[in-house]
């Protein structure tokens, strides 16, 4: 029913205004002038987070039966990051200036000639490597022996617990490992509001498929899967699947498709789904010197399981959910005036909040009471809010957060116990038995 | 139904081999000999960590209309640790021997004359402070401008914010703001499985009541709430709530009541319930000097919110209704011969999977497919698992992870659509319709 492909294309600056106004996200510990790179989920960012993870978790755990839950935690034994390359490779080139001391990434100056903070000449230091993963230290001495990681991806808890899963669970490939879970990068340039963070959330499927050359379907499903699931929730124009060409992957990587969202400042990636070969438990088989392969005993065969992997960004899908959402609408209001208004286009299983329950006069107890019943009742099958006052006001306040049902109780509601029920989207009216309403909500709830 | 009063009353060592066995908990990236004081959780035990937290969000959050969710960052600007005094006191007394260098809390040794590791004598170091926030560093600089630590408890993530979100959610006192997420703590002495550890996981609620008198009150509704919140899912005489006295408390609380289980060492805490009176939103007032005050433009009034905190530890609630849940039982079996079993006695909202549906023998395709297509069916509305072969064998698998229900597809299925429903705790198997099977069983998840 929505008219995507009109809808408005806010700047970024009008998305997290309005993020901050209603309570979507606030700057880490702002009262002490934040932390760099780190944000905050208010109420509704909570919720709409929480949607979004639980879309995801649905689609990609609950609905299947091939696929099974994981919840790693994010210190792991340092060694993890050697195997894995992350301790040798994952960092950024950086140069010291001399003169002020700032520190830049060698690869975003625009020559080493020139410090562009204080103008000095050649005075760079020779660029250094910079790990990107952020260091702590475990138990009572601050040394090397001591030194752990915060996991810059969750994907290595999945593969180093393998065995443990497929032995516990008793499955056998194809299956996969799903997670969801926090991750740090110390990026040196965070930025594009939560888009480029230091503390995010990912959502990781490892699926194991045994070496018998159906990885590459397996690889093409798991596209398509992904394909139709943004495909459910954002305008179709804005995102896009781009399958990288064979001499852009890495070495170990056979094929591997970017999610891409078209941000106000471009495209940007919120999935990578990759055939990643049996690269992962190879790794971590040399490193830990531990025997990781599947012995399948119904075939007599031993072998190290082709790694497909679905990894999302669950911030940057919220991000994208939240821009994708917001829509400007000028339309003729009851009194056949020309208004405007914002209102978020969320599908009503990411809305933060799926109905709002109004009394028409807040000084008329009998119409706050049968409000108030009637928004406790529907609470126990969704998300609701109470609200009393000005109807125009209520609505405009709803469209603004994405509530995709508004229910007014008014004086025919004594009479007759219907209430108004007003669409988002559509600002249509109809009269509904309040009786009727969970009844009429509940289904639209996956519509 | 649960004969609780005898349920048996496992070891420790009972309970975490079946955990790891079944894939409950494993040691976090035990291929490289574990990380210390840190677990992951297999696929079950991811099931019943979300359902203990899901539980404790419906009741906390999503059946109120007075608490709003909120989702801090584990990353914090360094200065809300100094407000909240974790910086200068949150530390144990350490001490190191000079001789063999190890280190050890100076309240667990039994005298300081004397190392326990080497035997020297009088060889330690005076008690350091040794605080037990985890620090890392942000940014390209690894000095103490850019150090933060791992936030060591969530609810200063709700302080800082509270204006933040009274302002945008629209709230006034008495209302409360919940939480749930990591934390961390560089414990010297991890241990006792899961109960104590360096990484866990905390469900918070910050209950902000107007200094009108009435929060003593709200202190004593949560503590009710809480309480029959635990009684619910715990073997009552394994629960307790246990008062402190005012000499027992911080000089800043009012009164506190501590969540104990009765674990196989002893009691342990799961909760601590508080009102802590308006010292945390006064610390960051301070130390911010921003006016976190609340301005009630109703009553014209200006005041600093009392404080009813409730604050729980999830993988310790996880853990305590693993514990109690485990029961052995001899009974006899339908050849009349003496059996015995283990069977976790979880509460359906809180076991990892709900039913269990098996193929009568594994060599007969139409049974097979039928029982896929039922246990598929059912999987839309509640976890489930399928399974096939021996049935005694099934049905131990079953009662070892708790699963409520199983489900049998055998022969008379293909004659007239009925399956066995049989019950965990009572062992009894009814026959009923594969058609009604959702509708039987959704209504008791949550009986």
């Amino acid at each position: 029913m929505t008219p995507q492909v009109q809808r408005y294309r806010p700047t970024l600056d009008e998305v997290s205004a309005l993020a901050k106004r209603r309570g979507f996200v606030f700057q880490s510990s702002e009262i002490y002038g934040g932390a760099g790179g780190v944000w905050d989920y208010g109420p509704l960012g909570t919720e709409l987070k929480r949607n979004v993870k639980q879309a995801w978790w649905r689609e990609v755990v609950e609905l299947r039966d091939d696929v099974v839950p994981f919840d790693a935690a994010i210190l792991m034994h340092p060694q993890t990051w050697v195997a894995s390359g992350h301790a040798a490779t994952f960092h950024d080139k950086m140069v010291d200036c001399k003169v002020c001391k700032h520190r830049f990434r060698a690869d975003h100056l625009a020559s080493l000639e020139q410090c562009p903070d204080c103008g000095s000449k050649s005075s760079f230091t020779e660029p250094r490597n910079f790990n990107l993963m952020l260091k702590t230290f475990l138990g009572p001495a601050e040394d090397t022996a001591s030194q752990v990681w915060l996991r810059p991806e969750t994907a290595q808890g999945i593969f180093v617990n393998f065995k443990n899963v497929a032995q516990a669970a008793r499955r056998k490939p194809p299956f996969g490992i799903a997670q969801v879970g926090k991750a740090f990068r110390n990026e040196i340039t965070p930025g594009n509001f939560t888009f480029r963070t230091r503390e995010f959330e990912q959502a990781e499927l490892e699926f194991f498929v045994p070496p018998d050359g159906t990885d590459e379907q397996w690889y093409r499903a798991w596209v398509e899967t992904r394909m139709r699931w943004y495909r459910r929730y954002l305008v179709e124009e804005r995102v896009r699947f781009r399958e990288l060409a064979k001499e852009e992957l890495a070495h170990y990587a056979k094929s591997l498709t970017d999610v891409e969202y078209d941000f106000p400042w471009g495209w940007g990636e919120l999935e990578s789904i990759a055939n990643r070969g049996a690269y992962d438990l190879n790794a971590h088989i040399k490193e830990s010197k531990k025997d990781l392969a599947f012995f399948d005993e119904a075939n007599k065969a031993k072998y190290v399981p082709i790694v497909v992997e679905a990894s999302a960004g669950v911030d940057r899908t919220a991000l994208a959910l939240l821009i994708d959402a917001y829509d400007k609408q000028r339309y003729v209001d009851q009194n056949g005036k020309e208004a405007e208004r914002v209102v978020l286009r969320f599908h009503s299983e990411i809305a933060p909040v799926k109905a709002a329950v109004f009394a028409l006069a807040r000084n008329k107890p009998e119409l706050v009471e049968r409000a108030r019943t009637i928004e406790r009742a529907l609470r126990r099958v969704m998300r609701t809010q109470y609200d009393e006052g000005n109807i125009g006001q209520l609505y405009r306040r709803q469209d603004e957060i994405g509530t995709p049902w508004s229910v007014t109780v008014d004086y025919q509601t004594l009479e007759d116990g219907t209430v108004t029920l007003r669409d988002r989207d559509t600002m249509e009216q109809t009269r509904v038995s309040a009786d009727q309403l969970a009844a009429v909500l509940v289904p639209r709830l996956i519509a």
